[in-house]
């Protein structure tokens, strides 16, 4: 059951601190260490008996690990992969795969064979190792992407980490990951932050508040999401970010072309097929829906 | 218990069958019949007790009623009100109310004092009378929008039935309601129809929406929502959802500019403004959140 004697966690919010809480409900490692740039949830961890110890600097953190993990903002990844010696198993939870390579390239010269860029698909607008949950990446996908020089056996102990931890991984290239989120994760969450903040700039914001109901209930919710968090993931995916952002607004005009004109059949055909691929979609992944 | 001793429904979809099926639990009618222009769901509604007949035609549906609920597409509705006498207690479920009284005094010459205009906040991505919920109201907010001349009594009956039914009754003005539904629950329809669209016109869209996690999920799920329906609200409620939709657009924009000139300050401050509004909003409304 012990797959690691000593497993490194740096960055201890909500996704450090699941990955920390589900390895210890699995009895996976001999020892689970964390550090964390602000100390407070550190203690919180160790009482929880979510780590086993807390680490004052990342230095000690990762002395002896068989594996660290990172989970920190993206913008955040270079400064950390200082500390780190490249000779050891790394991975990351980061939402921008090609920053993290670049960061690699930056540190190391070249991504190191021990490194497995990964990306959990779960999460949660709630953040702080106080809102760890052992079972978040249960029946969630997990996206590594591995190069052609990946260390074999690095990468099997990466993805046997995942899928011990109850998820399904599936492998792809930086390239495709970046898009793929652009589109599914980065402009939703982007959507959001705008669709809250331009209510909140309404006269009497609150009392709009109260009459949101349903879909916009749930989408808002994901505006409560770390600020830090999400500048660093649009920033980081910049590019991929804008051009998915694009083709929604030309989208988006077009139906607000079919409103003004009082085109009802051209919005119905518009609304139509998207609630086409929306039940297509759903159909095909109905044990989540 | 029997407040009423016929109500008539007419439009048996998701909304309209609920009101059927909570009044039927909760005792208040001595007789349930509803008319709907697709006949199916009125056999469905009758084995399962929802209502208690069907009617063949609007005037045999309302004929003898002493409530009248129509729960149809907002722009269906000027065609209903030609079946129904002026002197019956009338109330609605259309979430554009402007549309509402421009149809009663194209039909009437004037909005009949016994008619409460109404909107439940409350709906779901499924439709038809087979979703139905004699629950769907409970803890859910209820607009009425009457006017000077409304018939006191014929509000309080109307008041009164969607508290049985367990929904908090507020009173505002049509044009209020309109502007706000358009900010809370028009707008985000219409983001989550044109996001979806878009997502699906990519290449491998399936491949792209299994990627779909979290607050995306939850968002994408309202393009699953009734489209003639939609397309009606859209319509009716044209200049308020496009002047709530520009504003929307500006605010993109502006982070849309943000982004591309690296500007992680202001980007961050952006997002931690929304996050504030929502976590705000969230405190005063944690009973449901």
């Amino acid at each position: 059951m012990r797959v690691f004697s000593r497993v490194a966690i740096v960055g201890l919010g909500l996704i450090g601190g699941s990955v920390a809480a589900a390895i210890q409900k699995r009895k996976l490692a001999s020892h689970v260490v964390a550090y964390d740039q602000l100390g407070g949830g550190l203690d919180l961890a160790v009482k929880r008996g979510i780590i086993d110890s807390a680490a004052p600097s990342i230095t000690e953190a990762v002395s002896g690990a068989d594996l660290v993990l990172i989970a920190v903002p993206v913008l955040t990844i270079e400064t950390i992969l200082r500390e780190i010696p490249p000779d050891v198993l790394i991975t990351d939870v980061g939402s921008v795969k090609q920053h993290v390579i670049d960061a690699c390239e930056t540190v190391y010269g070249v991504v190191p064979k021990t490194m497995v860029p990964g990306h959990p698909i779960a999460g949660s607008e709630k953040h702080g190792v106080a809102a760890a949950n052992a079972d978040l990446f249960e029946h969630h996908k997990v996206i590594l992407t591995p190069n052609a020089d990946t260390d074999a056996e690095s990468l099997e102990r990466v993805r046997s980490l995942w899928q011990d931890l109850g998820a399904t991984v599936v492998e792809m290239s930086v390239s495709h990951h970046d898009e793929v989120l652009a589109q599914t994760s980065h402009l939703p969450h982007l959507l959001a932050y705008a669709l809250v903040d331009t209510l909140s700039a309404q006269g009497d914001s609150m009392e709009v508040f109260q009459y949101a109901a349903g879909g916009f209930r749930d989408f808002s919710r994901i505006a409560a999401s770390d600020p830090v968090m999400w500048r660093d993931i649009f920033q980081a995916n910049g590019p991929a970010v804008i051009a998915s952002l694009d083709r929604f607004l030309t989208e988006l005009g077009d139906i607000r072309e079919l409103i003004i004109a009082g085109d009802t059949a051209g919005l119905e055909a518009a609304l139509q097929r998207a609630k086409a691929a929306r039940d297509h979609f759903s159909k095909l992944n109905d044990h989540r829906d």
